[in-house]
């Protein structure tokens, strides 16, 4: 397996560990010290951070056990990247990719069945979020791992309070 | 071209194929004693099967040609897949990737023309289903083909009378 | 890196520009007498072209700086490519790629703050457009440049007067 293609699935191995909401194999693909921050759009070319950012796998770990809602009975997430930019130079990579989040709410099966003239799959997918992730990872001991993590949000978050 | 991207373009030939309701170029794809087997999901975890499995290529040309139903007209559709993890083991090959799927319907032109004011493209795409492809394959005679192919879907089913 | 991620590469570069209206980079990455042309689907296997094809970088570039809408406060895209078929040969290249284009929305926080109960990312993303790329390209100088794109649209586009 070539080094793009190593980057690029520690990015696919993330956005299944936040859809499961699994903290522990978030912070799996961080470093020590990596840096996590969230950035929202405030113009064409410019963004600014929200809140403090995360620190190292465990940080990351720590947030997504305590502070990512979980998904409603029947409900899901899909944050799907797509058109990868990846250098990488020795030991260290680049990547950069856009998101768009999806989020999926199963129908319930109403007691006495379906209703008549009703087929195919019950539910909602539903685009809510997008934007671009900017990474920096570094290889350590033959694996590749998240250094520098930047979400750039394309539109603003509501906080309690804000 | 590397294993990694041609089993990656085996699912690409897949969606296509499934797109345009195309039994002959779907079924093409599997082993003759290939098995495909829808599951829908039924919690954070857990997955059940839905129906009877599909067995070879064969098979699945039956399927597609006979029970998907036909596109409208204007109608299309995109699976798209994305974030694929895809693990190469000699003749032996293992992807799992997110799939969303989402319906085209081409707005006609009305016969006196578009109404003044209105401009670019003139439809409705919309997401409806999501969820995971996970599936194996095998090298045979220098190609790659399903030999077990699982769509996870996010959401259940209604069947006729379930 | 390999030959089929630079051209995936290429693609990737031009979603950006596209989103970005940037049309010095989009056109920087076509040839002097490339052939760009945007087609509508017309039924399940046929489309028509709409227009005239644009030529060369210097075409694409005029284009998208004096013809593509700008994004309105808030506004922006994402042209999204997935499951890409590329073959290579020797200098020459083809590629086919699904695209789903997703427009953005972000929301602007009121002047006294997000209101109770209110909380995540606040705006909206819609999928307006769909369809197939279908690129060829050469290397040129070691560099892959786009020589002809064809711009499958699932649905008609609604222009003055038409």
């Amino acid at each position: 397996m070539n080094d793009e293609r190593r980057v690029q699935q520690v990015l696919a191995r993330y956005v299944r560990a936040t859809d499961r909401r699994d903290g522990r194999a978030q912070g799996a693909l961080f470093t020590d010290d990596a840096i996590v921050q969230i950035h929202t759009r405030t113009g064409p070319d410019s963004y600014e951070p929200v809140g403090e950012p995360l620190i190292g796998g465990a940080g990351v770990e720590y947030a997504v056990t305590n502070f990512m809602p979980p998904h409603p009975p029947g409900g899901a997430s899909h944050h799907t990247t797509s058109d990868h930019i990846i250098d990488i130079d020795g030991d260290r990579a680049h990547l950069n990719a856009q998101f768009i989040v999806f989020e999926v709410r199963a129908a319930a099966r109403p007691a006495d069945g379906w209703p008549a003239g009703v087929s195919g799959a019950q539910g909602s997918v539903r685009p809510i979020e997008s934007g671009y992730y900017d990474t920096a990872l570094r290889r350590i001991d033959g694996e590749w791992k998240i250094v520098h993590h930047r979400v750039l949000l394309d539109m603003p978050i509501a906080l309690p309070g804000s």
